[in-house]
């Protein structure tokens, strides 16, 4: 720590302080994780996983570095998780294989969650807690409850996270919506109650806070896949949303019943949610509304829906498959309608373009507005929180660094003073109390990159490597030397991958075996044998040779073999 | 030609035939290019280039494939220029190596060209002539005129050629502008006029036509900026917007000038497009309003307006190096707005967004409403283009599939019979008469890509190795055999890129070694010596043995040296 750091320890009871560290998701959309520190406990909330960005070339995730944690684990009481999207349960199985501490989370949350302990074979090494809205877990010297929120996936919780200094509130994602599909309106009762009790600070969802006005209701989702069904009525529907999204998921399979067609579930999560969803209680389906995918070809076109993964544009997805003819169940004709129900996540605009092309060039109809809603609040209703809430301290959360801003200008205009809105850094120790706020600390922070199963052994030097290769491809040059003499007694050889089609080039590369062949001559010439010297020596002509001639950088890998003759 | 081609040689008055053949243009965004054939006369319309797709690794631009025009050469009587943008000029200087045939564009269109021309010097080489709207150019069966249109860059035509067969009207970029920054409204009486007359064909653009609506004029922006500027009298003002927009950058001057702010110009393209229209007389300038960009520290932040590239998020543009912090002469503090006078290319929402987070985080104030309108016509301005010709035959051309089907959908609701509305794809020979239209052909077509000075040497079996080297990285096996007993001498040597990090992988790189020299050992066991076979060994070995430990299939290149020993 780099700053002067307050005791936590410090128990004046004139002075209360407790320590907000966020480890992750400030940076970049995904890997939210806060701890939450007094005395002697730590209290984690969320703990999720964060996508590659563009130039994370091969990595398949990112999971929050829990350094701290580990340090710290004799006082971690337990991981309180908001909602069962990636960006908040996706390292779970990560982390607890560092620090094995309890999880709390509603039920549908839990059930997602075992089913990636599952996966990572560990289920049963896991302290599992499901709670339901309304209790209040005692964890050290914190007490948490779990508060009703609504957002894009049911069983959403905020936290009232109180300890000697106070209550914070940590909304988790959310949006408010007076008209849910499933369940009841966020507890907007109870944020009134604590308000009036006194906040401390309010940690709340950016991800909205640049749009004006209200988000629509869920529900509002249906009058529109209503009017699709009865515009296409002899059409076959195909309807592609997040897996996830069970009430989005609910509302289409009563459009569809309304309308006497059957329901097709494709795409391995979204069968996998639809059918815990369902034993869980969470969707109501009737007895035979639904039929196996195999089942499709005995309906007519306009008795069937098909609800699919792949809004994303995925390349492995339902939709996908559908769109470039590899689907083995499903082929689209011009008698078919797609509704994309969803929105594209920053990023994947061109893949979802390319499916909507795609799909366009075999004759189906596309449907792509108002058959989605978002899931968090826009600007009205981060006000209606701080309105209810009154928080001291305001920490925007969740969202890029223009989406906190905005939230931050929000909670300003909604009274917190000034200095006592924190826009944070992963890592920062924020220490709050009833007096005053300000960062003290840093802990060790950063996204540790997981590749296939290997968890952080790729770093920068890798990174940089696999972008130099995917721009400009290798050049590998191998000789054999006389361990004895230096002498050269074969090579060089030069073979590429990602360079030239080489066939086609075999000019290029005999002038290019020539010069390597020199450079390998120069350095010899010298009379003692210095690896190093020839290899710089090949990189340096090599390099150059293909940048005058071609004005292209690729790797020059040199290979020296030694014989002992 | 795979199907039954109408020799366009024929020449009998009851059926006169005009073949269109776009070569490019079509499956993608940019690389526009369409001949037209008539007898023994070619013209072509516009020669483009297009960016590469997120896949072409390492490509840094595509140029369609002309062999058609190639075989021809002897017919091709010139390449027409609608407008100055890369989509349509930037191939030329790449097939003019090809196919030197006389350029013809207007003003400022051609003064662009001849800066691509100097960059390849061939600017002596090329028979460049000048135009101007109402120009009736006589290219051997083909007469060819320019018609005045609005876009988003000065000079902009659309094209109305004459044959026997008819006219047909090519819109190039267009949209309708009754109050242009510069010049004149995009000429609909000629436009009637043609269409009283009698119009074959329309080819239109087609890149806003699922927009309703009209397009907003030019001059709206002007609103905004005298707003924007009047908002923060006290701030310095960043704009960038594209180079090539020249009309932006006089709407710009002239806001700036009305609150007596000077103006400086960064960014190598836009110091370049300025100066040439400038000296053009498409700029107009008072004396003294242009100020350096090194003496900007003169003058006080609330006198200075900076006009910048980068707004896409390009990665070395000057706003990207300012926003970084790299830039040598402008630094971003909390006394800025830096408007974006533009939109995000589809595909560079991640980069923009990325940008204005890191310009928020240094203090800027963000501006990215309605400083921007589009170029192309949106759904009511096609639908007057169509009244206007009355096309018998409509082509949607310039867009993405689910673009050009919603300009044909225009087309049909503006009468145009529905089997008169070609969706085409690059390389079909639409052969059209007063009497019929059909395709009725296929000429060689496609995109080229080129990669340094490199044209065409990367093809699909690069750009796989490319892709494989990106997400894997490579191992390579180097070994030394005995040529005449086949015993190893030397390794296996085991290097990689990309893979690991390497020092904290010994394990791993002493065990894959261990893998290889038993692959090895195994091959070489049956006693004959087969490079072949020793080489897929090694690579089936320790790829199943990579997967197997790590789940993850780098590139594994053996590499056998022999010595005569």
């Amino acid at each position: 720590m780099s700053k002067k750091t307050k005791h936590f320890y410090y128990d004046n009871v004139s002075e209360r302080i407790v320590n907000v560290i966020p480890l992750g998701g400030l940076e970049q959309i995904g890997m939210n994780i806060t701890a939450f520190e007094y005395g002697n406990s730590i209290v984690v909330v969320d703990c999720g996983l964060a996508f590659p960005s563009d130039d994370m070339l091969g990595v398949d995730l990112v999971v929050p570095d829990v350094t701290y944690l580990q340090q710290n684990a004799d006082r971690v009481k337990g991981i309180f998780i908001t909602h069962g999207h990636e960006d908040h349960i996706g390292a779970i199985p990560y982390v607890l294989k560092q620090l094995n501490v309890p999880v709390y989370a509603t039920r549908l949350t839990m059930a997602i969650i075992e089913g990636k302990l599952e996966e990572h074979d560990m289920l049963l090494d896991v302290d599992r807690r499901v709670v339901t809205y309304g209790d209040v877990v005692q964890a050290g010297d914190f007490s948490i409850e779990f508060i009703r929120a609504n957002h894009s996936i049911a069983d959403s919780c905020m936290l009232a996270i109180t300890s000697p200094a106070g209550t914070i509130v940590h909304t988790g994602d959310f949006k408010v919506d007076y008209t849910p599909v499933f369940g009841a309106i966020a507890d907007l009762q109870r944020l009134g109650e604590l308000g009036k009790q006194g906040v401390l600070a309010l940690l709340s969802d950016s991800t909205n806070a640049i749009r004006d006005g209200f988000t629509p209701s869920e529900r509002m989702v249906a009058d529109t896949l209503d009017t699709v069904f009865s515009d296409y009525p002899s059409s076959r529907v195909l309807i592609a949303t997040f897996a996830s999204n069970v009430d989005r998921v609910q509302q289409i399979i009563n459009s569809a019943i309304k309308v006497g067609r059957k329901v097709a579930i494709e795409g391995r999560s979204m069968v996998s949610i639809v059918e815990l969803a369902k034993n869980l209680g969470y969707l109501q389906i009737p007895d035979n509304a639904l039929i196996d995918i195999e089942e499709l070809n005995s309906y007519p076109d306009d008795r069937t829906v098909i609800i699919m993964t792949g809004s994303q544009g995925e390349a492995m997805a339902a939709l996908s498959r559908v769109a470039s003819g590899q689907h083995r169940r499903i082929s689209v004709t011009s008698n078919d309608v797609v509704i994309f129900s969803s929105s594209p996540i920053p990023g994947n605009e061109k893949s979802v373009s390319k499916l909507i092309n795609e799909l366009s060039m075999r004759g189906a109809r596309i449907i792509n507005k108002a058959t989605h809603v978002s899931g968090h609040a826009c600007k009205e209703e981060l006000k209606l929180i701080y309105a209810l809430t009154k928080p001291k301290y305001a920490v925007p959360l969740h969202g890029e660094y223009r989406h906190r801003m905005a939230n931050a200008e929000i909670a300003r205009e909604m009274q917190v003073a000034k200095e006592n809105v924190f826009m944070l850094n992963s890592g920062d120790v924020l220490s709050l109390s009833s007096e005053s706020g300000e960062v003290t600390g840093e802990v060790q922070h950063g996204g540790i990159m997981v590749d296939g199963l290997g968890i952080g052994d790729v770093g920068n030097i890798v990174l940089r490597d696999r972008q130099n290769l995917s721009q400009n491809g290798i050049i590998v040059v191998a000789m054999t030397l006389n361990k004895n003499t230096g002498e050269l007694l074969a090579g060089p050889d030069i073979v590429s991958r990602g360079f030239v089609y080489v066939r086609e080039s075999e000019n290029l590369m005999d002038e290019a075996k020539a010069v390597a062949l020199e450079a390998i001559e120069i350095a010899l010439e010298d009379g003692y044998c210095d690896w190093g010297r020839i290899k710089s020596e090949i990189r340096e002509e090599l390099g150059g040779y293909f940048w005058r001639t071609m004005k292209r950088s690729p790797v020059v890998l040199p290979i020296i073999m030694e014989v002992d003759v």
